[in-house]
């Protein structure tokens, strides 16, 4: 392992940085309550200033985005073409802070003890977002910045990015890049960096089957009132065969299979049966059939189809001999590319106007899947970079089973997008006493600025993909 | 229409039989709350002992059972074998009153308004089986006691009856009798008075399908972590087929099919689809493909499966990207004749064992259905003092919808049972205001005393069938 060169200013500036992280973590901006947005807003857009980006706060339907840019040094780079441009995604609202007594040091008081920055939004997502601000200040200090560099910082991620997609389509031309770097989550259980390349969609839905007006009694009308309960029960497993198959026509015809380079990645990843079970609450045995790949291929290359819940009729103790008169279910479809989330809702509707058009379908929303292609050649650059930052190499993963906006860029921005967290495994984001570890954070700075240099110097081949479409974004 | 021989009687004693009846709703036994149990099964005793009854408290794990007798007189009867032994079951418990603020005048004050005596089991069951009560004393006041009567007045009725059997198998020789009466519930819409030759059976139960031991995340655990909720629909499907066929292997084995007279009774019944929809609360059009014939039979000849509810999950308002860990559902079967809920019981737990040993299956209690026969050498002479008393002949409805605990006579005492309501039909039993029709109750005390003058003129016949075994009381 070769020491990176970026650590002796890193070192010169540990107090400056910390002081900056710490006064973000000040100014709560809370998405879900709509309180200190603008505030946040201002703090985030001051302390990118000072590091050296143009900034402006661009409006949205809903919180500004700060939007700031850091512009190559032209004397660096190996070539004679435009520098690369590197688009970093991050956010400045976080969640809220309750249960409050459950936090040893007030959320919004960020406090250091044992290593760690505590504090809410410390890692999710300040930290990260702030370290590659960082980053980019180190890298253009040490040998000035080879690429551009755009940054956007949302204000609305806590609540599922309302405005994030229509705020990239207005603004696809100033957001013009290369690709696209993304630091949330946590990195893995011993430490190891990792690189995601892509999410799960999903697809949100209610079924509601209606019967009489009211309930009626089970004895002097049952076999005569209609049961949607029953009917419900109908339904559902006429949309999904007991082996988990989705009976919807159409619905898998769009799913990309794993190439050879996807393939690779995931028997490549660490799988401990053991402790999939701790962490799901089943018995060993329950999970006997998975071995890492089929857990990995599962989640990221397989579309699931889940019932987050349901209820008809009497549900408390003892009995009621009803007929309820009502019966509904909410599910959730996680979708993998190239499953178009707007395509699978128009399906599940043709489906069930033909199957079931007694039952009514109500949609709860969608987010589309995103898959960067293994064979992208900013991948090795990106590990290489990594991997002298940490001593480690990274963990590749190619696709997370949970969803992130990420669509917006491979979709709408049709960029390669890397996802590469910087937080400790157990930065208990969303929960209390949130914590980032200061080596964390200064890490994620020399992180950054090993990217980029990096990423620059491959700046040809990343080009190439881009213009010939080979490899990089084809997530529709 | 004969007028009845009886009123004279009757009406000389009008203002006393009112009496015994409001004392009797003035003191309340509410078996759901254990109140006032002792002391409504000792003013029930007195009334009894106060019309000519020999009567006794038996004890049973609960409420006591009131016990009358009254001994035929001996010079009375067509035949010189001793006279026929008529048993008449009852209940003296009553429901809750609440909500106390809906009743015009209070529950237990038992008020004359517009020919109706209001007070909260004025009708249910006090009113009715006050009128067998007085119609046995005219029947001996005017000709002679032609038969044998034995009344039971138990105390746990509102509550499901649930010492009754045991109390039947316990006292089976003090028991002994030739048939069994019960006046319980409603008369037509149109007054017509109505015998009821049986209930179906009720086998409730609960499914609980169990995944991990706490909810996990749809996004990172889908495809992994075990859905409880798709199992339940699975579980369900195999129970029963969209046409609603109950898939457990010998469910319809012991099911007889209504014979000719009881398919002739089912077609003279009154069937208005319009009405029928109006009270389940569906557009009419839902109905279209019932007629009278129909309507009845499965109601009375064909057993049901209904879903009472079902909950698992989240299921508040919006979204939640959960995996539940638990799934549950509540059902009730209604049986009919000869289905053994016992059986049904052991049958489903045979083939959940095999084909969902994984889904726990908790028994929520029975009742067994009870059918008489049509051709009972009863019904006719029954008919014909109901239709002297009320001037129109009575509806015969084969059987009940819903359960009621019959079984313990047509079962456990190989009795014939006909229930044969005497209160209006808009009685609100088990609703603010329950009332009863002076009308109705003293119609009663006449019926009562056509039915078993009657019943004693054809002894014969009505032994004859009892040994025999022709026809009356094959209910397992």
């Amino acid at each position: 392992m070769i020491e990176s060169r970026f650590w002796a200013y890193v070192d010169q500036h540990r107090e400056q940085f910390l002081e900056r992280w710490r006064r973000s973590v000040q100014q709560p901006g809370i998405s879900a309550q709509k309180t200190g947005i603008a505030e946040a807003a201002n703090v985030t857009q001051a302390i990118l200033d000072e590091a050296g980006f143009a900034t402006r706060l661009l409006p949205t339907a809903g919180a500004p985005v700060v939007f700031g840019e850091a512009r190559a040094d032209r004397q660096v780079g190996t070539d004679n073409d435009a520098p690369l441009t590197i688009l970093i995604y991050g956010h400045y609202d976080v969640q809220p802070p309750d249960p409050l007594e459950a936090w040893i040091s007030p959320p919004f008081e960020p406090t250091v003890r044992d290593g760690r920055l505590y504090g809410r939004g410390s890692a999710d997502n300040k930290g990260q977002h702030l370290a590659h601000v960082f980053g980019v200040r180190t890298l253009r200090a040490v040998e000035g910045l080879p690429v551009n560099v755009k940054i956007i910082l949302e204000g609305e991620e806590e609540i599922g990015s309302p405005h994030l997609a229509q705020f990239v389509l207005d603004h696809r031309d100033e957001l013009a890049a290369d690709l696209v770097i993304t630091s949330d989550g946590p990195q893995g259980a011993n430490g190891e960096p990792m690189i995601i390349l892509g999410v799960r969609g999903i697809l949100s839905f209610e079924l509601i089957a209606r019967g009489a007006a009211w309930d009626n009694h089970s004895g002097n009308k049952g076999n005569i009132a209609p049961n949607p309960a029953w009917r419900l029960v109908e339904v559902l497993s006429l949309l999904r065969a007991p082996d988990g198959t989705v009976q919807v026509p159409g619905f898998y015809d769009a799913v990309r299979a794993p190439d050879e380079g996807e393939q690779k990645l995931l028997e490549a990843l660490p799988f401990d049966r053991e402790s999939v079970a701790r962490v799901i609450g089943v018995p060993v045995e329950t999970l006997a059939d998975l071995d890492g790949r089929t857990y990995y291929r599962r989640l990221a290359f397989e579309p699931s189809f889940t019932i987050n819940g349901m209820i008809s009729g009497y549900t408390g103790p003892g009995t009621k001999t009803i007929i309820p008169s009502t019966a509904r279910v909410k599910c959730d479809m996680r979708l993998v590319a190239d499953q178009d989330p707007i395509v699978i809702d128009r399906l599940i509707r043709e489906y069930l106007a033909e199957v079931a058009p007694d039952v009514e379908y109500i949609s709860h929303g969608w987010m589309h899947p995103s898959r960067t292609r293994a064979d992208h050649p900013a991948l090795a650059p990106l590990a290489r970079a990594l991997e002298r930052t940490y001593g480690m190499a990274p963990l590749v993963q190619p696709a997370l089973g949970g969803s992130l906006p990420d669509y917006v860029f491979t979709k709408i921005l049709r960029l390669p997008s890397f996802i590469i967290p910087y937080a400790n495994a157990d930065l208990a984001n969303h929960s209390p006493n949130e914590n980032m570890s200061l080596d964390r954070f200064y890490r994620g700075i020399v992180a950054t600025a090993e990217m980029l240099s990096e990423l620059a110097r491959h700046a040809d081949a990343i080009r190439a993909a881009r213009a010939g479409g080979a490899a990089g974004h084809r997530t529709e």
